[in-house]
C-alpha cells in the first residue's frame, strides 16, 4: 500500500441497474476489508447513488453479513437505490462539503458514461480544493459502450437473456410460421441488439435472420424489402432491432413513426425504453409492405418489446457476476494501493482463444462521457446482421447456455 | 394391453406453443415403444399438427436418435412444427381418410381446450364411420385452463419465466422508485398473471403490489386509486395485468383505451399478444391521474409486455417438464391399454405437502372447449391481487428458483 489515506470508504450505484450490480459493489467491498481498520474505519452504501451523499444516507455495509453479501451479489438491481441525478456544480460542492464532514476519503462509483463523467467532475472539485480523495469508477452498462472496455459488467447477463430470449422466440416463430420482432435496449450502441444472434445455431433457417443496429443508417423502404427477401426464402423472418435506430437524419425511427410525444430524462435522452411503440409501428410497416404488395394475403407478424427484463432478470450469466466482482475486487485494490488517486476500472481482452480477461485503471478522462460502438468488423456489408467476428467475441460473455435440440426433418414417412 | 390395435401412431402439437411441448410428445413416443412392432408399426410426427395429417407430411420419429429426442425434449416451442387450423366437417373426414390410407390407429394430440376440441370432432367422425381409433389428448397451454386439470403442461415454465421477471422488475423499480407495470397473457385465466406474486418475498413493500386478472372485472377508475394508494404508502408500485382483463361489460380494457383496429384468429380470439398497446394505455391514464391530481409532479413509469417470451424462453421449470414428460408418456400407455378408446390425461394434485401430482384418464369431451377459471380462494377480496392459498399452490409448480438477497437497510450511519 502507498501512502496511507486514513478515512471512510462509499460506494454507491448509479444509472439504470444491471444484472450484476450488486456483484460490482460487493466486489469493491471484499476489497476493502483487506485494509486495516486504523486506515479504512467505515465501509459504507450511500443510499440512491449520489443522492445518498448529498442527502448524508449512508448504510453500514460492514454490518452486513457475508451471508447476505453474498446472496446480494447473485440478485439483479441495485440493493444500494439509484438515481439518475446529474450533479451540478453547486452539488459537487455539497458533496465535497460531505466528505469533509464525515471524512470520506475513498468513493467508488458503478455505473455507465454518464456516471463516470459526473465522478470526473466530482473529482475535478476535490482536486481544486485540495482534499485528498481516491475516486473510482466501476464499469457498468447493459449496453455495452464504454471506451476503453472490451465489454462492461452487465452486458453478459442481459446479452444473455437476449440470447436466450430469440433462441426461444426463433423455435417458437419456426413452428408457426410469420414474423417476429423484438426490440431489444441500446440507444446507441448495438451490442445488446446484435446478441439476439449469438445463440443462432447451425441449421440453415435459424434466426434472427436479421438483425438492426444504431451503427448503421435505418431505411424504412429497405428494411421491408430485406424482410420480403427472408420471407420469401423461409415463409418466416426472425428480426432483432435495437430501440435507438436512426435514419440517416439521425431522427430517431420511432419518433418518425410515431404521433406520440416522447419523454426525455435529465442527461437529454429520450425514453425510448418502457413502451411498446417501436416494435408495434414496425410490425405495422411490414403488415403494410407484405399484405400490400400480395406478398402474404394476411401477415401473421408479432413485435415484442423487451424493455426492462434485459437488465433486471433473475438468470444471471455467471461469467458476468464472476467478472463483476473481479472489477470491484480491483478497483479497491488499486485505491488502497494509491498509485493512482483516481481512475476507471475496465475490463479488457486478455486472450481470446481461450477466453480470458484482465481487469486494468484506465484514466476517467477516457471513460467519461464518452461512447463506444460495434466496431466495423462486427457488423456485415448490408449493414443487416452481425458477423462471425461478434458471435466468437460476444459467446464467452453469457455464461452456460440451456440445451437446444432439433429433430431431423429429414426422416420422413414415404406418401402413399 | 387389452384389444391389440395393430396399426401406425402419430403424435402432433397444435395451437400456441409452449416451453415443454416437446416434452409432452416426447414423453408419448417414449411410452409408445414399450408396444411390441407388430402392433405398433410406426411412430411418427404430424407435422403443423393436423396440417400434416391433411398434407400427409409426416416424420418418422423412431428414426430418431435417443440423445436427439432428450435433447428437443429440453427445448422451448415444438419442433413438430403447429396451427391454429380448427378442422371442419369436411377437413375430419380428409383426416379420416388418410388415417385409413396409411392405417393410423394411434393419435395423439398435445394442445389446449380448442385442440381437445377439435379431437373430440375428429374422434366422433371416426365412431361415425366404425373405424377403430384411439385418440388422446396431452394437456398443453400456458394459461393454465384446462378443466379437469390441477395445472397444465407448459404453465409451470411459463409462471416460472413470470415470477422470475417480476422478481427482478420488482428490484430494479425498488431501487429507483416511480411505477412498473408488465403485461402477461392469459385471455380469460389469469393463472399466468398471477404468478407475478409467486417470487414475491417478506419483506413489507415487496410486489407486485397489484395483480389485476380477467376473473374481475377491471375499472380504470379503480385502477387507478389503487395504484395511488400503494404509491402514496411506498413512492412505487408494481402492478402486474392480465392482457385480457375486461370490465363490467365484458370489453376488453385494451379496446376501450385503444382506437387501432384488433386482429382475430380463426377461432375469433381478439389478437391480444404481440403488440404493447395495453401497457401503454395504462401507463399513460396512470400518468394523467397521479400527475393531474398534483400526486407527483413527474411520474417515472414504465410499461411492459412480456409478450412471446413467457411461452418460449429457453430456462425451463424442471417440475414443468418432468410432468409433461409423464403426461406424455401416460397417454401412450393408456392408448395402449386400449381400456378406453380415447380421453385426455389431465394433471391432478395427489397431495398438496409435500406436492405431488398424479396422471389420469378424463373423457375428452369434459376438457374439449371449456375454460377453467383461477378458483375464487386465490383471488383477494379487493380483486386486485391474489392470496397465501394461490402461493402455496403454485410455487411447486416453478421449479428451483435463483437465489435473491436483500440488504439490512436498517443498518445506517448515525448522521452527524
Amino acid at each position: 500500500m502507498g501512502n496511507k489515506l486514513v478515512g471512510n470508504a462509499i460506494v454507491f450505484t448509479q444509472g439504470g441497474p444491471t444484472a450484476v450490480i450488486n456483484a460490482s459493489w460487493v466486489g469493491v467491498v471484499e476489497g476493502l476489508r483487506d485494509a486495516p481498520a486504523d486506515v479504512l474505519t467505515g465501509i459504507w452504501g450511500s443510499l440512491h447513488g449520489i443522492d445518498g451523499v448529498l442527502n448524508e444516507e449512508f448504510v453500514d455495509l460492514r454490518a452486513q453479513s457475508q451471508k447476505t453479501l453474498d446472496a446480494v451479489s447473485r440478485t439483479p438491481a441495485t440493493a444500494l437505490g439509484t438515481t439518475r441525478h446529474k450533479p451540478n456544480a453547486e452539488d459537487n460542492q455539497k458533496m465535497l462539503a460531505v466528505f469533509k464532514k464525515y471524512n470520506i476519503r475513498y468513493v467508488f462509483g458503478a455505473g455507465g458514461n454518464d456516471t463516470s463523467e459526473s465522478l470526473d467532475l466530482i473529482n475535478d472539485a476535490a482536486k481544486a480544493s485540495g482534499y485528498d480523495l481516491r475516486m473510482f469508477h466501476v464499469c457498468k452498462t447493459v449496453d455495452c459502450d464504454l471506451m476503453e472496455n472490451d465489454h462492461t459488467c452487465g452486458y453478459g447477463s442481459a446479452a444473455r437473456f437476449v440470447a436466450n430470449a430469440f433462441r426461444g422466440a426463433d423455435l417458437d416463430n419456426k413452428a408457426f410460421g410469420g414474423i417476429y420482432l423484438g426490440v431489444c435496449m441500446g440507444r446507441h450502441a448495438g451490442f445488446l441488439t446484435a446478441a439476439a444472434a449469438l445463440r443462432r445455431n447451425e441449421i440453415a433457417d435459424s434466426g434472427p435472420h436479421l438483425v438492426y443496429v444504431p451503427e448503421r443508417a435505418f431505411s424504412v423502404e429497405q428494411f421491408v424489402k430485406d424482410v420480403e427477401a427472408v420471407y420469401k426464402q423461409h415463409g418466416r423472418a426472425v428480426i432483432a432491432v435495437s430501440e435507438g435506430i436512426e435514419d440517416k437524419a439521425h431522427t430517431p425511427i420511432l419518433q418518425l413513426l410515431s404521433s406520440d410525444k416522447l419523454e426525455a430524462d435529465s442527461h437529454g435522452n429520450v425514453q425510448l425504453s418502457g413502451t411498446g411503440a417501436l416494435a408495434d409501428a414496425l410490425v405495422e410497416q411490414l403488415k403494410k409492405h407484405l399484405e400490400g404488395n400480395g406478398i402474404v394475403k394476411k401477415l401473421r407478424a408479432r413485435g415484442d418489446t423487451f424493455g426492462y427484463l434485459q437488465r433486471s432478470f433473475t438468470d444471471l450469466s455467471s461469467a458476468d457476476r464472476e467478472e463483476a466482482l473481479q472489477v470491484g475486487w480491483t478497483a479497491a485494490q488499486e485505491a488502497l494501493r494509491g498509485e493512482f488517486t483516481d481512475g476507471s476500472i475496465a475490463i479488457q481482452r486478455a486472450s481470446s482463444n481461450p477466453y480470458r480477461a484482465k481487469f486494468v485503471r484506465v484514466p476517467l478522462k477516457a471513460v467519461a462521457g464518452k461512447t463506444r460502438h460495434l466496431p466495423d468488423e462486427f457488423i456485415n456489408a448490408a449493414g443487416n446482421n452481425v458477423t462471425e467476428q461478434f458471435i466468437a467475441w460476444g459467446l464467452p460473455l453469457i455464461g452456460e447456455n440451456p440445451l437446444i435440440g432439433e429433430l431431423d426433418l429429414s426422416k420422413k414417412v414415404a406418401k402413399k
